[in-house]
């Protein structure tokens, strides 16, 4: 495994990960959770990624019983949480959102259900127009100082968000934000090539990236339509299926483009497509879902390709997704 | 229910919330609060106020059992306390006031009657002219830090108090107030209108006000004196009803005037007068008091007359009450 | 009972308190202790002083194991505890001192021997020429963040190392000291009244008195020699017999020329000593040495006295004892 | 013993301390550490000195097992680990360095080997170029504040190194390091005595210094070859064994040339070699390894040596060792 510092931070995660997601304790059982959680930690991944809201918290429960079954060195692995969506049968405005309320609490719940003492990171999972950012970043700050979390991000919010952010924190001797957890793959690239430029500079911030396939156009299975146990056919994700396969003709184009450096170099569009998402040095890690052994292990694979993604075919892959 | 943010903090209180006031343990009985704070909760409240004060702690021992046996989840309700008076039977100088020794005691000695780890809110009942705002903000500080408070806030402090409070905590890098607690109703205006208006604007602090009905003047139920059961009529509480009644023909000429309003809108005087609370902005949640569900659920009734309170109607209260 | 504040801070201590000074657990048994530690609490004493050194520790453990027992509600007293001396069987450099190792091992020692989760005040004892106050006021900051202490202060410190705590305290967002415990009787007057006067002025600091009968010259009991039961004649104490006896001419003649005053006012030279403290306002409290109840019970009197120092009778102490 | 405090810090180290180094659990057993703990302890060494790197913790575990059965009071002795080097069985990236990952779980781990509730000194065994420095500094002064640590430091970081961990706390308010942990005999002075100048006086900061004996060679015992039992002819310490006696010749022309003074002075080379280094004043400690009482007992003499290091016999020494 290769390892990546958080920007500029001392923290240093494997360059692939494994997020939750919300299939942990739906399509993914324990045995699966606990099959894959050891693949990952064997191969040296040592993040593992959730939130309050994947799965209600169940996928939260799975990984902590898993992880306290596997009884893994605490220190060989980093486990997160995200605070903001809260979970469906919690409806309550307190319930949810960037509130000093619903964070500390939110936090408490995750280190119960993960049944850890800690959580080396916190992310606000979206920013959060009706709670100011002085108070969210004081609570941040506050759970570091009492030991309940080691750094603290944000996810999917704005450049402007994270500015101010900072500047509290400067300004009140708080703890700032470290990392932004963002979507990022070859179909999605303004945010974080362009929006947060600025970030990496100013203030070492890094990124834990998500969705390095596109929600799994990237991976070709879609290029015959939807399977019937794709996460796109589940209720409640037709939003997600629209997005992925909305504007379907232009972003299939590309990935057919694609598949013929894939086949050049050896490996498949999926392990070109996490391997690519590695050549940015400011993505910190790239987030792998999966729900079986075998998948999880091939995306693996993409750092074997990695070395092969040399400059001429970096370039290769600029012009099949029409970019610069 | 309908939640509104204290003022421009994160956290979001029902617009109706519920304060136990003096009669828990006394006139009303635990099955009684255990009723109504079911009922309460059943309807969206998610604010439940409380004082060392109020019955000298029993009010709040009453309403730990009762939170204890209604199991309702952690992070769907607040509760509050408040230091300041004490309690009757503890007189001593260090058993009351704004000291940081009384306001670290008082805390852990209602975390312990109310039977929770930490207050949402926890008020400074009054201001103690016999301690430096300094050494009380501090106190509070040090409460929020060690996770025993979230938010904390002044009762019935003059703005000047309040602005100071802002001034050390700035200077210190304190948590400051993010709210008053002051009482407020259509014949008790000046403060929460005039006095306090700086404030919103200034810190963003929201209200949470009591005495909605004049302390039963509001609800007509003086309007041919005071009966037998009313607290009005309990020993010790003379003042009190010499402040309701003691101007007593203009206030009740006042509140006679808007029984015919609330004939038309379909609603009681007292609906009438909790929901004109809330056409304030700065009100963040209107606590109301009860001794029987049935008055609970009849005051909750507001909000359905909320929607009808239009300008026009505004305007023939303000006249009713000879505002201007 | 009379109270009073601590300088300007919001901590009232009872006009008269009780120090433990180092005969308990010597000449003074745990049933005495109880005895008088019941009736001080009794009379509206609220403050126990005691320090680490005192009988070196047992002082502590005695007060602690009569406190336990007597089991007075713990918001209706202060007990203090005061670091630097160590004890006789620790000898070491590291059992000593101000630094940062001894404060917060000194501190934890204590509040096992007193039996309390915090200390209302921690006094310094002495300064430590062989410690930066940095490192001394950061220790006592951090125990009053812990919640181990409330209030601290310092003991006999030169007025010019408490305005260098002041400054360090500011300058680093610490908690500054609010008291100083200093010697005072009518014998002995420079310090408060001299060199600390700008200390009450410009940090608001109040004094707990020690010593206000001049080590029991003051009582007059010393008029015809030392009786073999007192503290001066135990061994190990001759430098006290001989700073008290020392230039006893002069503090005798003075000590008579009291006399008539106190019979005049109908109480006793000690009642007289100690009430004539509390015309000093920078006077929070004046502790009081007892080994019997009655000696302690007949000092308390000494508030009754007070009535009768008017502005004639003070000229009239000033003359017998030659101030301005 | 003589007592010395760590640069300006109120903390007294004994001249002489006890370093555990890596033997702790390999050459040298419990028995023998327990009999090297009681011996020192006995003599008035306060110091023992620990890190996480030291037999891959194994040292601290011994250590730790002796303290506890040896139940010398907690005050009477300062224990310190240090981080950085992790362990050779924990290779991960999260396992090693300064991040604030690993400075909080490496205390934490600390504390569980070595039994005790807070450590005395942590030190920072090396910079990490891998890691911001104000994250470092944070994590100690968390920990700092959470009475997990008492005084934290460097080990051999470059000056400017120090300079910036000492702005870095000055502008956050975070605890500075107050001691230098490294290397100082008369074979290798340049960083103590060059390098390190201006840190004395800017922060008055004080060292703990190690291998006073270079590793064996200022005790005379390389002179004819290293011994088969020598820490140096153990695996893995080749570099060592290099550094120790790669220029041999002259470096051990000049071990020759001290001889004949200690053989004066009526001491031994090393007793020679361990006194001298206290005639630097900003040598707080002189660590001692040792695998056997009678070798310790015998480096422990050399405080005896001392007082005979006058003005004439240290210019001798400066002229042995070819210094100005």
């Amino acid at each position: 495994m290769q390892y990546r510092r958080v920007g500029k931070s001392g923290l240093q995660l494997s360059a692939l990960s494994f997020g939750a997601w919300v299939t942990f304790g739906r399509q993914v059982g324990r045995a699966q959770a606990r099959e894959m959680l050891a693949l990952a930690h064997d191969r040296g991944v040592n993040f593992f990624d959730n939130a309050e809201t994947y799965n209600n918290g169940v996928a939260e429960q799975v990984m902590g019983d898993v992880l306290a079954d596997l009884r893994f060195p605490r220190d060989s692995y980093c486990v997160s949480s995200k605070v903001f969506f809260g979970a469906v049968d919690k409806p309550l405005p307190t319930q949810r959102g960037l509130s000093r309320k619903h964070v500390m609490e939110a936090c408490q719940q995750a280190l119960q259900r993960l049944r850890v003492d800690y959580l080396d990171l916190y992310f606000c999972h979206r920013p959060d127009p009706e709670t100011p950012v002085e108070e969210t970043v004081a609570a941040m700050d506050t759970l570091i100082r009492q030991g309940k979390v080691l750094y603290w991000g944000t996810s999917e919010w704005p450049a402007e968000a994270i500015h101010e952010a900072h500047r509290v924190a400067r300004e009140n001797h708080f703890y700032a934000p470290v990392v932004e957890q963002p979507q990022y793959n070859l179909l999605h690239r303004e945010r974080v090539e362009q929006e947060y430029a600025p970030l990496y500079e100013a203030y070492g911030m890094g990124t834990t990236i998500w969705s390095p396939l596109g929600s799994g156009l990237l991976s070709g299975k879609y290029n015959d339509g939807v399977p019937a146990d794709s996460r796109l056919a589940q209720p409640g994700y037709e939003w997600l299926r629209e997005s992925v396969l909305g504007e379907g003709d232009e972003r299939l184009r590309k990935v057919r483009a694609l598949q013929p450096i894939a086949d050049e170099l050896g490996g498949s569009l999926a392990q070109l497509a996490i391997a690519w998402c590695l050549l940015n040095p400011h993505v910190s890690t790239v987030m792998l879902g999966a729900s079986r052994s075998e998948q999880l292990a091939h995306n693996l694979g993409a750092l074997e390709l990695l070395p092969r993604l040399d400059a001429p075919v970096a370039q290769r892959i600029r012009q099949a997704i029409g970019g610069a």
